[in-house]
């Protein structure tokens, strides 16, 4: 769940509190209370073609970006919603999927995107139980709806980062564009492993930019980071600048206590990935580490401009 | 929950059943179990700007179609979903939101937007717990997925008429395009009543028209159906091929056993609202009785049409 941020905050503050809601909007997902069965996490994410992908044979194309099959586009659609409940350390159940398909050609199209999510949903145990199918003259949209409970080590936020802590991800970053924007694996199961070997004290999913998304996570956490330049694990013939602002990585960034961060290096306990520290919570500021001299961190990254 | 029925149908062939899904695509909502919890209901409904409505200073009109502002925009699409756990006889707990907004003028579009949503779901203690915000080149995209508990009756599902049952309507119909379909209140509070008086033996709300849906509940409960032509109460000034085939009335359409239903038409318990019988279950076919004489229904109503 994202979005512009000053448009998440506006909402932040017009939202009374409910006392089913445990978590809001300003979260990975939302979490409400459900009697006497576990937490609901609920988490949404829409996809709009020619912003968030491009399909083959459509008249809309954008100049440097490759256009898709429309059984990626649906693979992504499910993914980004799923790596919104790994960031929780959650386990994700069901979904509803809407779609707003082009008259001409929508039922291949809205039957080859239903396989691309079907697969996604299937590798993580999720059933679809419904949607809404519409037609319209206007581009292909896809939103999603994701529902999952908390693992057993519970819900982890982005608030609880605490100075000191040192930053981890999940994996390499930047030049996602280039097709892991739409073939990624969520983060799900890695995320329930980490949270079953240490305490995750704060954790984030990088969508739109790990420098933004660290700064989303400080803010929640009331907190500042310094970034180690030289630690950030690039995607190969990316730069720093590509690394840090790129976004569409998908891979988690947590906030873990020193102990616990320099246990994952050594023992990299997660099979099919490799842990990075790449920095360390501080009270205040977003910096960048380069040579031993700290610098302001150029908090780039995707963000929806509205006028 | 809707969409084009052929597509619905390929989708439910396709859905594994799972031992959590008590139900899956085919009715207004999904259920999923929740540990020791209740159920949860999920419905999700996408709004296109230029099909489901036209927004006043937008350059998308369509001919005949009376532009709304964002506001009363914003009271569709919440209740549009809440009239979808109405038809469960469902209580409506929490929602997520997803926008897709024009860049230009998208803030202040976005903000009235969210207040007309707001407005009814307070109105029905719904909590907004958070959604997806984005901009893009396309026309106004809303999708709200809703969840919800079953009211103390239980679930109320589209299947379960029995040949016999009466069918009733809770309020006239036809010529929703005139304004009802931006400003109607979905009937939650009704269905509740109701499932608290009577058995409701299935319920459907009409969203596509009353013999589309007609059709729809009689698919799910292997049964077909007589309308009394004379008995169908219309909006003032609306033919019977109007209150048989508009659609957007968002009034509930139910089975129940004669006996409740002769109850209900001459106790008429339900505040605010006049209970109508409308016709019969039979066994196979659907009917429109017109001066003692059954004839085929036309089943009209609004169906998006995919190539």
């Amino acid at each position: 769940m994202q979005g512009e941020n000053a448009y998440i905050d506006w909402l932040r503050q017009r939202i009374p509190s409910s006392p089913r809601v445990l978590i809001g909007p300003g979260d990975d997902t939302a979490a409400v209370t459900w009697g006497a069965g576990p937490a609901c996490l609920i988490t949404t994410d829409m996809l709009l073609e020619g912003t968030c992908f491009t399909l083959e044979d459509s008249p809309i194309q954008v100049a440097g970006v490759e256009s898709a099959s429309p059984l990626r586009v649906g693979h992504k659609a499910m993914a980004v919603n799923l790596s919104d409940i790994a960031a929780m350390a959650g386990i994700p159940v069901a979904a509803v999927v809407s779609v707003g398909l082009p008259r001409r050609g929508g039922r291949h199209l809205g039957e080859e995107l239903f396989w691309g999510m079907k697969e996604r949903a299937d590798e993580f145990g999720v059933a679809i139980v419904g949607g809404d199918t519409n037609s319209w003259d206007g581009p292909l949209v896809i939103s999603i709806s994701l529902f999952g409970e908390p693992g057993p080590a519970g819900i982890v936020r982005r608030s609880g980062a605490e100075v000191g802590d040192w930053l981890i991800v999940t994996g390499p970053l930047g030049g996602s564009i280039r097709g892991k924007h739409l073939d990624f694996i969520p983060r799900v199961r890695e995320a329930l492993a980490l949270s079953s070997l240490v305490r995750l004290k704060a954790m984030i999913d990088i969508s739109d930019g790990l420098s933004l998304d660290l700064s989303r996570l400080c803010k929640e956490s009331a907190c500042g980071a310094v970034l180690w330049s030289d630690r950030i694990p690039k995607m190969p013939g990316v730069t720093l600048q590509q690394a840090l602002g790129d976004g569409e990585d998908f891979e988690l960034l947590a906030a873990v206590h020193p102990t616990d961060a320099k246990r994952l290096l050594h023992e990299q306990p997660i099979e099919g990935i490799q842990i990075h520290a790449i920095g360390e919570v501080v009270s205040v500021g977003l910096w960048l580490d380069v040579d031993n001299c700290r610098k302001p961190l150029d908090v780039s990254g995707f963000q929806h401009i509205l006028q």
